[in-house]
């Protein structure tokens, strides 16, 4: 059997990236990072594997596989077992960053046996840092999927038919969406959020609250997956907001519109074009330097303006944010929250979602996916925001 | 806001699961547990919720929840946050149970915090064991979920149009699934393990080895999601093996059937029959008392006899396993493998999956969900198990 490389990036992508992580590791003064979570292995190699990528603050990489059988490159080692590491390495690191914040308790005490003299250091916040800024390639990954996705939402109001329910409806977004390309899977960091494919909200179902840290709600089909549309009927005069799905090529972007069969009330379209504003204000203020609970902080002093404060981010249940990094996962950084403490810089990609739920109408808003460029923060899923109405 | 019941288990059922909790803290001499995981707090209660469950060995049950608002009921607490869950404790534990196995190694370091006189013990295998051993309850909900996967298997025959790529094939079953009911949502216990709804095989694609540890592979449809149907197109004499989500009710069944279009190669046809055998011969064995690993004994001894060794389990890459537990999530106890250290117990509900990958024809076999009651084991999953035909 012909064997494949390991690393699928063009070389100088992976080297960039390498560097940004190994610069991570001398900024903090540690020596070595041993990491193995899917979402990490995936933005060094452009491939998902079992096993460990351990890189160096000198910016050295060696790769440890497990599965799948067959891969070949510089740095390859095929282990059964991560015990067998330190065989294969030329000096035992003094420190180790680990990914603390994702990999479970046993697992690290595994990983920390390894190498019991070493110091231990989090890598989490050095990765999430170094993913937060995204390179060139990656940004044109993520405008790919944004093209593919506006597709299918210029789809869904052809997809409507009389009579259907949220999921009769979500469902042919999902088929649209999947023979467009779509992935499906929805990778999200930690194991706390749940979703499958989309969160289509039809009126009152929108209020109903969720467990989940998304920015709406939904009773869900059952309560073991309590998020999105819970089998209501689309009626004149609710909103259908859909949140769909946009990962098209191992990097996402997030796009919600609002569709109406018949005219919404007039608070519910003042305040769905009050969400078109805060997108349009954000935007043009998240410039590099920006400190990002500035921009939350703006958009809930609109809301407040436009006297829509009672709906804005939910009504029985809010959410805490109005935005979030995204890329291989849609919980990146900067988050555009309250107390975040992150500076919005050049290569940052975030989705915005002012929304606001309307009881008796529903939710309404809009979400786009925007970068921030040299010279203008630029938005990357362009399908028409005001609100759509079937026929 | 009318208020919400957090329990939705009936009373019996609730306190049924909560006692064999309890039992297994009593019998490790721990006196309390806290567990947030999704899948654990589903369990207690029927419904998932952000917060935590403290148990103590004496069977009371407390819950912590941050969100969704609005839910009420016996020893219901809101919390915003962790650190507040002592002072609605009457006294504190001198050991505390904590899901090691699953929680990240930040998360259980601000646990710890919290208890910092008790002594750490791992809730993992406590929980694993409880759950291993199904109630009626649950075993009713599995079933169910095996009779709507089951019409959904008998369509998968007219949703086939010639010229068929295995994505388009795959995006109909999960069309056809979704409005049977299915929730789409996998339940994987542990990080490492992505599908998208389904794993669709066709062809040499099953013999692409794969990162994850389920049983077949597929390269999938971009690196970034390593796993499944690659695009391949439906040729004659080609296997389609589908293995699709039977999430319908909270809890799963496990379901694989082989389709072809016109005659498969006599070795195929030959591996299929053997796979029927072992299924049928695997739960004829497994009464309550069985080693797991004999289980996975006999399967390897049935298809070494077959001549068939060489093709058990995957061809360039092989799975170490044959079958596996099952319920709220897909990766339950009793794991069927070499090296298992189960025992089959009454109220077991797993799944078997001995399939082969024959080059030049594609994976072949079938894979069924098993419940082990009093009396016999009974198959949870009965569409047609003969290759079946497209037209």
């Amino acid at each position: 059997m012909k064997k494949e490389p390991l690393q699928l990036l063009p070389a100088e992508e992976a080297s960039l990236r390498l560097d940004k992580v190994s610069s991570q590791l001398k900024a903090s003064g540690t020596e070595a990072m041993l990491a193995g979570d899917n979402a990490t292995l995936y933005y060094l190699t452009g491939r998902v594997f079992a096993g460990y990528a351990y890189i160096t603050d000198a910016g050295e990489a060696t790769f440890f596989i497990r599965r799948p059988v067959e891969l070949e490159g510089d740095n390859v080692v095929y282990i059964h077992k991560p015990e067998h590491i330190p065989d294969h390495l030329t000096a035992m690191p003094k420190s180790i960053a680990l990914e603390l914040d994702i990999t479970p308790y046993s697992a690290i005490g595994r990983l920390q046996a390894i190498f019991p003299e070493a110091k231990m250091v989090n890598a989490s916040p050095m990765l999430q840092a170094a993913r937060a800024t995204k390179t060139a390639f990656e940004i044109e990954k993520i405008r790919q999927s944004g093209i593919r996705q506006e597709r299918v939402y210029r789809l869904i109001p052809k997809l409507y038919r009389p009579g259907m329910t949220d999921l009769e409806l979500q469902v042919e977004i999902e088929r649209a969406s999947r023979l467009e390309g779509c992935l499906g899977q929805f990778r999200i960091s930690g194991t706390s959020m749940e979703l499958y494919m989309a969160n289509l909200l039809v009126g009152d179902n929108a209020d109903n609250p969720t467990p989940y840290d998304f920015a709406m709600g939904g009773a869900g089909l059952d309560p073991s997956l309590p998020v999105g549309c819970n089998g209501t009927e689309i009626r004149p005069g609710e909103s259908v907001m859909a949140d769909v799905n946009g990962n098209y090529t191992g990097y996402m972007t997030d796009m919600t519109r609002t569709f109406a069969l018949g005219e919404l009330s007039p608070i519910a379209m003042k305040a769905h074009q009050c969400s078109i504003d805060i997108c349009r204000e954000l935007s043009a203020m998240a410039r590099p330097g920006t400190p990002a609970k500035a921009l939350y902080v703006k958009a809930e002093e609109m809301a407040k303006e436009a006297g829509l404060h009672e709906y804005f981010m939910g009504h029985r249940q809010k959410a805490g944010f109005v935005g979030h990094g995204l890329g291989i996962e849609i919980n990146e950084h900067p988050v555009i929250a309250p107390r975040s403490r992150d500076i919005i810089a050049e290569g940052n990609v975030f989705a915005l979602e002012p929304k606001f739920v309307i009881p008796g109408t529903g939710a309404v808003g809009i979400e786009n996916t925007y970068c921030v460029g040299a010279d203008k923060t630029e938005c990357l899923t362009n399908a028409p925001e005001p609100i759509i109405y079937f026929d």
